[in-house]
């Protein structure tokens, strides 16, 4: 059978009042334009789908809209963007005890027990941050300690350096830990002084024997640590986010709160390896879902660990401990193979590097397989710490995206000159020189590794000090970047990093509207300012999904 | 900041014309109402939503829309609703080659010759149907022949009943079967003459040595089957479906389809056990996506095997196998525990139970679990095959839904007879018993173990007897249904069985435009011309999905 058009659509021919417009008044706006250079505005206007209609000027007629919002004199930014975080990491860190403001053994026994009756329904506590250096205890602390604080769930708590793990009797007898349970390779179990007994200490790799033991979280589990992870950064002023390594049972919880409408944070996804890659998108990256809020853009890959346990993978061995290099953990066929195959589905790679070895065999890798894949693929490096100088050019080539973590350099930089000395820096952290080089930049926060406070990041990303001004003047001060190349970081070239560009990143017609209101602007503020910044409400898609108290 | 209303919404007081209705006129209309009364109509109007607005009966006027159908006579029927299939295996058992129409050995090579010449992109070759009893052959064929026909790439055929597989050599290859394999438990890998070389056939468990070695499904073949699927359902007139037995990877599937804007089967659907079921949809049913296209209901167990293998679970021994009773696949304290696990979460669980003691251990188990879980729950049992008169009436309590497939009836009756004599049949397949004692049917395939086809299912339903007129005067015919109620099962009711009452199922105002337009009408028809019925077009939500050539 066939159709027949009986009557012209009409709709169009009717003049519909924008009856949902909104117009958001009496804000000190800064965004970034198309070209990177700042523009300033007094209002916008937001449109039915939550995109940016307008921007006012000082001087310009306000439109008539249906709504009106006060923004009370206060700063517009563009939604803070996130290049490289765990978002169910947040999550989970945040429904978990965090002992890391504890000064005592008995305080931190004091708030194990009220967290443990706080939280009568979990069939374990699990927590971290405990640091017995900090406690002035001049030991570990023991199970039984433990267990005199709680005795009827299993504990398990991380130290705050993750690199040993504090269990009570019953987590140990969930993991089948007893007197003659034997320390593994690259791990110990600390006994006690009858040398038999476990303590209750779990050291480097003895720490697997309890994580085997943890129930994976159950489903409604993982819904609350999203909805803790959205609500924190969110309260960082974060709008979107790169998730680096999305598992499925992440993306399923993304989905879930998708599919509920509860989504109010946007990710772009790096699946946790090719498999789950291909598990979760398919063939292809998926298309943007939920109003542009999430999208599987492509692979996160390990090339190597890191400084502080000297797992980073260097050219030289470590200046600290001599005839270790470190070590490549994909080795190279298999990192061209799993380049390639992602490169024949369209999907991005973000390739971990850290030494100067790793970011040049990324570099290598990446080069060989862009002469057969080419186009816009943005192949990504996340931390690109430690470079050979003369390895730098390389990172211009090709459209590869630098994606680095401002803090991680003030947290980093005395450990860097002990694990490589003076000499090999020359290429660390080194954002001014891959910008001056023709490179990009894309800044994020490695959230929970470090705090996802932006603001932190931004002003690291200027000055190259800490939250204590040190040291004076700045670590290697000349691979500072300017306040917009800092903002433009956490903003227009995050989204660009994650093919957002045009979406979100900016506040600019055409674009979500994404937004916070600050008491700060970063554009003219001091660093400590800016470190201090008050993030009074987010806003994400022209709703408001934040508010300070 | 507070948000002020500065104009009442104006959208609702304008007079907007229906500008995408579409009225679908000269139809023989026929759907069941709310109380499963048939309805005639002539013409119905679909909505811009793709739901029907209104019914128009004989003599009543037709309103001004903006598009016309001309349904040229044609009967319109609900779409068909399969409660019971299995969509995955419909797409890829189309992507495989069929060797069941094959008449001889050498007709057989140069269809598979042909077939590996049509995909030269597959790394393996795949099918089934073969017969050797059929091809007159009175041996097994040889890997050599089938070398014969593909040598290139590996090639591995099921036969006809599943029980046995034909291997090529690099298939043998690259499942590391070579003279020294021995024959595992339960299985048999063929020998040649000299009696120690792999013939290249495989039989029951030694089949699996050879299924471990096929890959997996690459993503876009995932894709392409599930493509695949919607086609061959919609050219049998199903417009949903249940799917028993979804993994993560199915899903997946189903999304993209739905992300991408192609999914155009409605899929209601039972997860691969209480891991998967969480995995997918978290806590709770996922909620209806894509416009009633996509909802996880719950969950699939097995509780016993088939009829054919006996592997169905009896009170007593098989007449044809003394001692042996089958056996319970899940354990009756895993499967409480199941049925809880799904019931804490509002999940609905659909337990396979084939023989006497499965269903029987099935609806005691309900009923001790519905106990504590009450509400509209609607428990369901899969296949129901063979019950004890004695339990039928336990089918009618917590509302439990008996969802059986009408063809089976006819394929298994001659070896329900071997299997159990004449005496133990009192409750097979027992549709109007269930129905009498006021127990609720629905009706389904079990696609691909049987041909998608609800018009051979009607026409069984109501006449128990086979494609050939056999029995004469139907199998155990007491238990035949009226054609009213056939189509209820394959309608309205397997919506019920899915929650989706309300949503689609019938020809009623409010509910989903899912219709076919076929040249028989099932409540008229002689049960051959039920069968022989011509799908002339397929729609699903007002947009018409097949159309025959």
């Amino acid at each position: 059978m066939k159709i027949k058009l009986l009557a012209a659509l009409m709709a169009s021919a009717i003049a519909m009042p924008a009856h949902a417009d909104v117009l958001v008044e009496n804000v000190k706006g800064v965004t970034l334009d198309e070209n990177g250079a700042v523009k300033r505005f007094e209002a916008l206007v937001i449109d039915d789908d939550g995109k940016i209609t307008q921007l006012i000027e000082r001087g310009q007629d306000r439109p008539r809209t249906d709504y009106l919002e006060d923004g009370e004199g206060r700063v517009m930014l563009p939604g803070m963007i996130d290049a490289h975080g765990h978002v169910m990491g947040v999550g989970f860190g945040a429904l978990t005890l965090d002992l890391s403001d504890t000064n005592s053994l008995e305080e931190a026994l004091d708030k194990i027990r009220a967290f443990a009756a706080e939280n009568e329904a979990r069939p374990w506590i699990l927590g971290r941050g405990w640091n017995q250096e900090k406690w002035g205890l001049g030991r570990f602390p023991t199970a039984a300690e433990l267990d005199s604080a709680v005795a009827d769930r299993p504990v398990y708590l991380a130290r705050v350096d993750g690199h040993a793990g504090w269990a009570n009797s019953l987590a140990m007898r969930a993991a089948n830990i007893t007197s003659s349970s034997k320390s593994p390779a690259g791990g110990r179990i600390e006994k006690l002084a009858d040398g038999k007994t476990p303590s209750g200490i779990f050291v480097d790799a003895a720490e697997e024997l309890m994580n085997a033991a943890v129930p994976a979280p159950r489903p409604n589990e993982r819904d609350l640590a999203f909805a803790e992870a959205q609500k924190v950064l969110h309260s960082y002023g974060i709008t979107a986010i790169a998730d680096m390594g999305t598992t499925i049972e992440d993306w399923q919880a993304f989905r879930r709160a998708g599919d509920n409408g509860s989504l109010t944070l946007r990710i772009m996804s790096y699946a946790a390896g090719p498999d789950q890659m291909n598990l979760i998108a398919g063939a292809t990256p998926s298309p943007w879902l939920y109003d542009d809020k999430l999208r599987m853009n492509g692979v996160k890959l390990y090339l190597d660990g890191a400084l502080g346990s000297r797992g980073a993978w260097l050219k030289q061995p470590y200046a600290d401990d001599p005839g270790n290099t470190g070590l490549p953990l994909t080795p190279p066929a298999a990192l061209r193979n799993i380049l390639v195959r992602a490169a024949q589905g369209n999907f991005q790679p973000a390739v971990h590097a850290i030494g100067d070895a790793a970011n040049a065999e990324a570099l290598n890798a990446i080069s060989e397989i862009a002469e057969s894949y080419g186009g816009d693929r943005r192949w990504r490096i996340e931390h690109v710490q430690i470079v050979d100088p003369a390895d730098l050019p390389k990172l211009a080539q090709h459209g590869i995206i630098a994606s680095m973590q401002p803090v991680h350099q003030t947290s980093d930089m005395f450990m860097a000159e002990a694990r490589l000395g003076q000499d090999r820096l020359g290429g660390a952290y080194a954002w001014n020189s891959i910008l001056q080089l023709g490179g990009r930049l894309a800044f994020g926060s490695d959230t929970p590794v470090e705090s996802p406070d932006p603001f932190a990041g931004l002003a690291v990303a200027i000055t190259r000090s800490n939250a204590a001004g040190e040291p004076f003047g700045g670590w290697r001060p000349t691979e500072r970047v300017t306040r917009e190349q800092a903002l433009a970081g956490f903003t227009a070239d995050a989204a660009y990093a994650g093919f957002a560009e045009g979406r979100f990143g900016r506040l600019l017609p055409g674009e979500r509207a994404d937004f916070i209101l600050v008491d700060t602007d970063p554009l003219l503020a001091t660093p400590e300012e800016i470190r201090a910044t008050t993030v009074h409400e987010t806003w994400v898609g022209g709703r408001k999904v934040y508010e300070a108290d």
